[in-house]
């Protein structure tokens, strides 16, 4: 495993998908030299999208989160949201009803703007879960985990449903050394429990990418080899991005730690193209 | 599938083994005829044991909440829990530090009468995690989901140390169709997250069958064949009874439904010698 | 679970992507009435695709099979199979080196059209590993499965590279009730012996999907919500046509039968759009 | 993780259970310096057990195989083999009819001295399908993995009856650096496909424990403290030999590669009191 400068890697593409959380920015703040990077890509006319795994929020909201760390040229139409599919499916394929989540009155900004009705599954009265046509599982926040938990087993064991994870992500990082269990986590048990099978949103699935290069095809017509995918996680960035014949940089500033990166890439058979420190252009 | 009377099933035994939730009691009190069923039992001279999941309290407790409902006849002594594999374990096994738990105070017993210093992972300090030499999984109550979660994952990433899982259910029910996360289910997630084995006690494992089994050899003699496991569960009571050797009889008043035992049986593979619409004697 | 005839589903969009084996065809021949329905179908001006987990040949031989059936009106270019998504994979990701690969001399057709060499994985000698850049699994014949299946293991031993399972089906029906293990069950064992990620192509991943919707929007400029997916299976047809946002319909003639079809759809939570008995329209 | 000496480990124990292959033996033939410690071990008045998870053959045939090797004080009666706990399980639960089996002639042993009619699966006419009471994976020889795989699947469609793995290894190694799929890994994927429940024997199942305990305790009253459990797989021999209450041993002569050591032990969870570089004595 060679570690390459990512100004070195960069210079040979047209267009960059970045991760946020671990390449970008993390519990701290933007990463070292972040500003910079989106600068000189931006002057050499690299068009930059963001793809995230994070349906917390919606895209405008995602981009005045990077405007206050400092971060002011990343815009709301250049964030890729999984939430953002999980939208598309709504819309597409869940009609009418009343959709209940799991996650953050901000997340539910998701299903609101599929102008489906929402309701926080803390609030469902179960006398009216025969009006329920989907459950979406949106943030690990904003809910008591035991209390609605068990309730979203009991309202898949009356209705049978399409219930939608719209992050992939098992976990992220709350510290330097820390994580929390994040809601495909949460997801992965209750389907393991109510033993059904839910419709997954979020890198490595190709569909993220797929809506990323469409939008992206909308400004400039280039070929998949033109586009760099980097991203802090072998498992869902590099992977997706490979699948889906991007080249791929794995930094190692965020999930890969610099002492893992070489053996877990041996380990799990995902092999990124190139390995850079972090996305620092020196 | 047969459908058998309870009575003439348990006349050719010598010894029964019952499972409780499910099959002696339900969220209801009783189930209806137990008494009279145990009475009988004893008239006829046939051994019982109950051999339970549950390792949210001590079996002196476990006792006393079947004679407040009317049981008077199953003393502590009739009771093997898989709380008490995990005590076994740590005193062979454990045998110094302190060892955190997830679970009630009164599941700690089976800690505490392991002759181990205790501490609820939610009074952890992460100062002195350094100290713990243990994890044990006991009970889905006690503790809050989402805090205790995230704590038990960091705890694991900083000490290499073997985690217990005393209770193997994945749910259990908490009224006439409700079911809630048992901590076996809880388990389950935190070791896919951490990616460690942890060690399981509970049915269908074994170990909880041959150590109801040698305690029944300190009062008689008896064969593996004169012995009759009932339970109401096919992936524990049924797999575990069946796979040590004892006969077996599924029992239609817990977690499976009379109308989906024939379809659960087939697609299972799990196959009782007997099926009985519940243990009473009519 | 109401079964509709297709004539009434059918006429209601202006594309129908039909899985191939079990939908238009089977160990048998053509289903009944499948002539008919395509013959009506482009009358109406309605465009079809087929779309087929099937790596074992390519898109012209994979024609000329229908046409040997009495289906002349497949064209190849009317056909998507998850061979050309492993194609394109190898194209954009694997630019040189040899290919090693297990099924036929006909399915090698998908590695040779990326211009790679190819060879069965039977006749690598273990001296040439080092030229090996990639592992593709075609089909289920054409090699001995004990032998080589041991060459994978220790050619992934020895070499960290990708593998391809391009085809994601577990089992296909050989008989009115025989089944065989499919390429992609052998690759589910393989990846779990060597604990690797691999890339799986085919049904229900998006990318099928999107493929044939691009190939689509070559001729016509159509909405995800014009087009029909067709298919027999829930886990590949169903699944994966629900979540790219197409309507769905069930049909009875291949992996799901009648008799299981409204139980398999309450157990999975997979739910089609429609059910029919079959394409025919009667 | 330190390496101690196999000599000051094993003087501390009265009995010592050893994993035959990768501790014992090799593809070479016997470790280096095997002879000289069993020989010390029985001086010091040690009790010595093999167990193994291998059941291609009686407990006699191992025996001898260890004779031609040179380690004559290996007799019969010392060797616990998982194919004995089938063969326990065939006695108690199978009581009639033909047991299909997929291995070699020897390992139907097992079956045979069960008293039950035998047939190899690949013998088995599909007309005579009745009479089939159980269905045994002994061995990865003996059968042609293609047709009688799917012969298995077919039968188990049929046939709703036990299905028994007596190796849970999933691979074995067959030379220096290479490894060959065991019968368990096979049992794992047919349990995929035909999505039921198996039952296995062999380490780390408690009940090979509990067998080869109850044979010691014939011959000597010890404590499970006094008992150590040497082998070279984590997953089987240190993670069932903790879980019984043993003290465990991990050497490096097998499996787990010197290298790797330190990192699987922190990354499994699975913790050997003692790590040794082989059982030699020096």
């Amino acid at each position: 495993m060679k570690i390459k400068s990512f100004r070195s890697v960069a210079s040979q593409y047209k267009a960059i998908f970045f991760d946020s959380y671990g390449v970008l920015k993390n519990y701290n703040g933007l990463i070292e030299g972040v500003e910079n990077t989106i600068q000189e890509l931006r002057n050499q006319g690299i068009i930059i999208h963001v793809l995230t795994n994070d349906a917390s929020r919606g895209p405008q909201e995602l981009a005045e989160k990077f405007h206050k760390l400092g971060l002011i040229e990343i815009e709301a139409d250049d964030i890729i949201s999984s939430g953002m599919m999980a939208r598309e499916y709504l819309r597409l394929k869940v009609k009418e009803g009343t959709v209940a989540y799991l996650g953050t009155e901000n997340s539910a900004h998701y299903i609101e703007t599929a102008n489906l009705h929402t309701i926080p599954l803390s609030d469902l009265d179960f006398d009216k879960v025969h009006e329920i046509s989907a459950l979406v599982l949106l943030d690990d926040e904003g809910f008591d985990w035991n209390t609605d938990f068990n309730k979203a087993i009991n309202l898949l064991r009356i209705r049978n449903i399409p219930v939608v994870i719209a992050n992939t992500d098992h976990t992220y990082p709350v510290s330097g050394n820390q994580v929390a269990l994040a809601i495909g986590g949460i997801g992965n048990l209750l389907e393991s429990v109510v033993k059904k099978r839910f419709i997954r949103f979020g890198k490595p699935d190709s569909q993220m990418f797929i809506f990323a290069y469409e939008h992206l095809l909308q400004k400039s017509n280039l070929h998949k080899s033109e586009i760099l995918m980097v991203g802090d996680s072998l498992r869902t960035d590099i992977m997706g991005g490979n699948k889906f014949g991007f080249d791929t940089a794995l930094v190692l500033t965020g999930k890969t730690l610099p002492k893992e990166a070489k053996m877990l890439i041996k380990t799990t058979g995902v092999i990124p193209d190139y390995v850079c420190e972090s996305v620092a252009m020196g």
